[in-house]
């Protein structure tokens, strides 16, 4: 049952570094018995679920993690893509708010608000990877129109 | 009296910006009443003073609160050294650990490691504008330096 379940996940690079970074995120190993595919599918969350998930209090510690272990995936297929030390950093306010950088050298190559923290998540897997794939060529595409600052 | 205090601030652009920045901060009014040394005084902490702040459990809102007032002011300085709009974002984790940084379009002009922000503070108030021009200038120097990413 466990190995068919694998089979469900979607045949491409960034599932790799989300599975390391989602492991690497669960700092009391809480997550340590589960498959991969039972790791990643709290990433998905629906439009339905989507309306049914509260926007008050405080997101909880379970869905920063994901969502510092993705953008942290992001960083790492950036720094695979040029060779160079690529540095996330979160600022996440109370309420579900924030913003994320992610950097390499002095070049900023990602820069987004974030909003509704309490609901990250995606329609499917296949829809992760193909927004990690933009983010991560948008930011590669900064490092080759200004390679000065990304290496400075 | 207030006057005579007054006449005490150092003659130098940082510090009026310190002050704008500084009740800016000051969400709830709290220190309204007060005159702009005493706003300013906090900021000073001798090495003596240092070595009695305890770093242990998470630094208290007012010291974040100034923390944020003055890189907030070193942006403002940076914005009026190069025309362009700078933006900090802080991520200071519990304990007084942390990184700023400023950005200028997709530059990053400054890029701090933050620890033991319990004893944030200066000698005096003429250090703390010698330092501030120091991160200002160097930060002004990065856009010279790479104008591209930061008009990006």
């Amino acid at each position: 049952m466990s190995q068919c379940a694998e089979a469900t996940l979607p045949d491409h690079p960034f599932i790799a570094e989300m599975i390391r970074q989602t492991r690497a995120f669960d700092s009391y190993g809480v997550n340590e018995q589960l498959s991969t595919t039972e790791l990643l599918q709290p990433y998905v969350v629906t439009k339905a679920q989507r309306r049914e998930i509260p926007i008050i209090g405080d997101p909880d510690e379970e869905i920063l993690a994901r969502l510092k272990a993705y953008y942290s995936a992001i960083a790492m297929r950036i720094e695979a893509g040029c060779g160079m030390m690529a540095t996330p950093l979160f600022n996440l306010s109370h309420e579900g708010f924030g913003r994320v950088i992610i950097s390499v050298g002095k070049l900023l190559v990602l820069d987004r608000s974030l909003r509704d923290v309490h609901r990250f998540g995606f329609e499917s897997l296949e829809l992760l990877c193909e927004q990690a794939d933009v983010l991560v060529n948008n930011a590669l595409t900064l490092v080759r129109q200004h390679p000065d600052a990304a290496a400075a």
